[in-house]
C-alpha cells in the first residue's frame, strides 16, 4: 500500500501534472485585473497561446472549463436551424454535436466506431452531396479521449474549408502537445482548456477565432452575454477583459509558457510522440494490446485492454493504492472494458517507466493467460 | 516612493485579499475531478455555502467569473418576450438588466440616482400595478460596488415574493460580509463570486437556486449548455459535477469556509460593519466626505469624494506609488468623480488603519480647502 500522502501521479485526461513553478505562480497573491501589470500579463499570455497555435488569431480567454469554450464556438456561429455536421468518434466529439443541438441545430453525425478515427473520405462524401452550400459547420474532435484516437485534423479541416463550411475543432487535449497550425490548417474556431498540455489546473477555456468565424459571429441571433465572442475580444484589444478573469490562472499560464518556450514547440511534439510510443512499447512488453491502432494513436492518451485474467477496476483500484497512480476507466460503452493513461503535459519518460513498473507489479502477477484480441468495443 | 516588490494591498472591490492560507491551499496538486477525494470537498464546499447562506437550496458551482452566474440566472428563468424589472442603481444593477435583454426579455427599469439606494415602495407601487402578474422576474444588485450603496434587500424580497415574480439576486459584493439568509427572505436565485467575501481569487460564480426558481427552469426554452443549471444540479446530487471543475479553486474554498466557521458569521458580519464606520469616521476627520449617505452605505466598499485640492487620479496614483495601495476610481458617469476604498473579506481594522494613514499622507498635505458638498452625481 501507498502510504496515503504520497504524491499523487494523475494519468487522467485532465487535470495533469501541474509543475511547481506554476503552482508557485497560483499562489502567488492575484493581481487586481483593472491594473497596468495584469494588463501586461494577459497579453503575454495571448502572445504565447498564439505562439503555440502559431496564428494570428485572438485566442479569447474565458473563466470555464473547455466545454465552456465548445458552447461559445457554437453559440457565437451557429443559429436555430442550421445545418452542422458533427464528427464523433467518442464521448466528447457526441458532446460536441448535443451542444450544437442544444443550440437548436439540424445536427448530422459521420460517426466512426469508438477506437477508429473518422474517415475523411467518408466527410468529403458527405460535403460533396451538399451543392446548396447549406452546412454551415463542422464539429471536430482532434484528439478523442474518451478511446484515444487522434483524427486526420490537417486533412479534415482541408475538406471543410474547401467546402466552406465552418470548422469548429476541440484540441482540449492535443493543443500544446502535438502541432495545432491554426493559420495554416485554416481551423476557424480551436477550442483549448488550461488543465490538458498547458500545464495548469482546470480552470480556463480558450478560443481561438478566424476572421471568418467572426463574420459568423455577426450575423449569430443567439441569446448569449457571459459567453458573447464580440466582448472578449473588444477587451483584449483594449488589453483587458469584459468580466474579472481568474488573474491567478493567467499568472500562471504565463509561466507554464516560459517553461515550454525552454522546451521548445518541436521538442514538446516530439516528447509527446515518443511518450506514446515508450507506453504502447512497455503494455506490449506486459503482454497487454492497445486499444488503437498505432495509426492514430494519440500522443497524449493511451487505451489498454486489460488481460483476461485481471478486470479494470482492479488494475485502478491497485494501481491507486499501491502506487498512488491514477487511471481512467473507459467511458460510457467502454467502461469497464479497457482503461486510460494519459500522458499530456508535463509527463517525462521516466514517468511512463514508473507507471510500467506499477503496472508490471499488478498485471505480472497475473496475466499468463492469452491476450484479448483487439477487436472493436461496438 | 513604494519598493516595487512590496507587497500590494488590494482596496478595489475584487479580487480583494487572499489569506496565505487559502493561497497555500491554491499551490496544492490538483486532484482528480472525478475521485472520491474529490467528491467529499466538493460536498464540504456545498454544506459551507449553504451554511454561509443559511439555506437549503442548492448552490452552483460554476468555473466561471460572477457574471457567468448572473447570466445563468437569466438564461434559465426568463425566456424571449418576459417581462422582467431590474433594480438599477448602478453599473452593476444595469449589467444585470442588459443580461436579461440579451436574452430578449422585455426590461423595465427601476432607476435610483447613482448614490441612492433603490426605493422599495417605487417597487411596491410598480408591481401593484401588475394585476395580470405578467412580470416573471426582479433583478436586484444587492451590494452596488458602483457606488457604495447597499439595498434593502429584505424588504425588496418581500415585495417581489409576495407579487409572485422572482427575486434575482446579485449578491457578488455582499454574500459572506453580510447576513443573506437566502429561506428566509425567500430569494429565488442568488448570484456570488469567489473573489469578494470569500477571500479567493476571481475564477468560480455561484448560483443558489430555490424550488420556485427550478419550476422556471423547467419552462425555460432558451438554448444553453454550460450555464445550464439542470445539468450541474443532477451531478452536484451525484457529488461530481457536469464538466472539468476548477479542482484547485473548490479546495481553496473549502479553506476559505473553515477560516469563516472559524471567525463565525456573526462575527464577520460584525467586523464588516465595523470597517465601514471605522473607514467612514476616519476619512471624515481627514476632511473628506463619504459619497454615499449612513443608512445605505455598503459594509465592503466606501466611495469617497476627493477634496478640490487634489483629483481622484492623482490620490490613486500616490497610494499606488508611495503605499502600494490600490483603490477604485468611479465608473462610468461617476469616473474621475468619486473613488472607492474596497474592506471585503479578508481585512480587518489595522488594515483601514493603514489606509488612513497613506490618504492623511495625501491629501493632508493639500486639504485645507473646503470639501464638496454631498449632491448626487447624475
Amino acid at each position: 500500500m501507498a502510504v496515503s500522502n504520497e504524491r499523487e501521479f494523475l494519468m487522467i485526461p485532465g487535470p495533469t501534472p501541474v509543475p511547481d513553478r506554476v503552482l508557485a505562480a497560483l499562489a502567488r497573491h492575484p493581481l487586481g485585473h483593472r491594473s497596468p501589470d495584469f494588463s501586461d500579463i494577459l497579453m503575454e499570455a495571448i502572445e504565447g497561446l498564439k505562439w503555440i497555435g502559431d496564428t494570428n488569431n485572438e485566442p479569447l480567454i474565458l473563466a470555464s472549463s473547455g466545454t465552456g469554450g465548445m458552447d461559445g464556438a457554437i453559440a457565437n456561429t451557429v443559429n436555430r436551424g442550421d445545418k452542422v455536421v458533427s464528427l464523433v468518434c467518442g464521448v466528447f466529439g457526441e458532446r460536441f454535436a448535443k451542444i450544437a443541438e442544444a443550440y437548436g441545430a439540424d445536427v448530422t453525425r459521420l460517426k466512426a466506431d469508438f477506437g477508429q478515427p473518422v474517415q475523411p473520405d467518408a466527410l468529403r462524401e458527405l460535403l460533396a452531396k451538399d451543392t446548396k452550400k447549406e452546412i454551415k459547420a463542422v464539429t471536430i474532435t482532434h484528439n478523442e479521449t474518451s478511446t484515444g484516437v487522434i483524427n486526420d485534423l490537417e486533412t479534415i479541416a482541408k475538406i471543410i474549408s474547401d467546402h466552406g463550411a465552418l470548422s469548429l475543432v476541440d484540441a482540449v487535449t492535443s493543443f500544446g502537445a502535438t502541432d495545432v497550425p491554426i493559420d495554416k490548417w485554416k481551423l476557424d474556431i480551436v477550442v483549448t482548456g488550461s488543465q490538458k498540455a498547458l500545464m495548469l489546473p482546470p480552470g480556463l477555456g480558450f478560443a481561438f477565432v478566424s476572421d471568418k468565424a467572426w463574420q459568423a459571429v455577426d450575423r449569430s441571433t443567439n441569446p448569449r452575454f457571459y459567453l458573447d465572442f464580440k466582448k472578449y475580444l473588444k477587451s483584449q484589444k483594449e488589453r483587458t477583459t469584459p468580466f474579472t478573469p481568474n488573474v491567478s490562472f493567467i499568472l500562471a499560464l504565463t509561466e507554464s509558457i516560459k517553461m515550454m518556450k525552454e522546451e521548445g514547440k518541436d521538442n514538446i511534439f516530439k516528447r509527446h510522440e515518443n511518450l506514446r510510443e515508450t507506453l504502447r512499447k512497455g503494455v506490449r512488453e506486459l503482454g497487454l494490446k492497445p486499444f488503437v491502432e498505432e495509426a492514430y494513436a494519440s500522443p497524449t492518451i493511451t487505451s489498454i485492454w486489460p488481460p483476461d485474467s485481471i478486470d479494470v477496476p482492479s488494475i485502478r483500484k491497485q494501481l491507486k493504492e499501491r502506487y498512488r497512480i491514477t487511471v481512467a476507466d473507459g467511458q460510457e460503452d467502454l467502461k469497464g472494458k479497457i482503461f486510460r493513461m494519459g500522458h499530456m503535459g508535463y509527463v517525462f519518460e521516466r514517468d511512463l517507466g514508473m507507471a510500467l513498473y506499477a503496472l508490471k507489479q499488478i498485471v505480472g502477477q497475473t496475466s499468463s493467460t492469452p491476450i484479448k484480441t483487439g477487436a472493436s468495443a461496438n
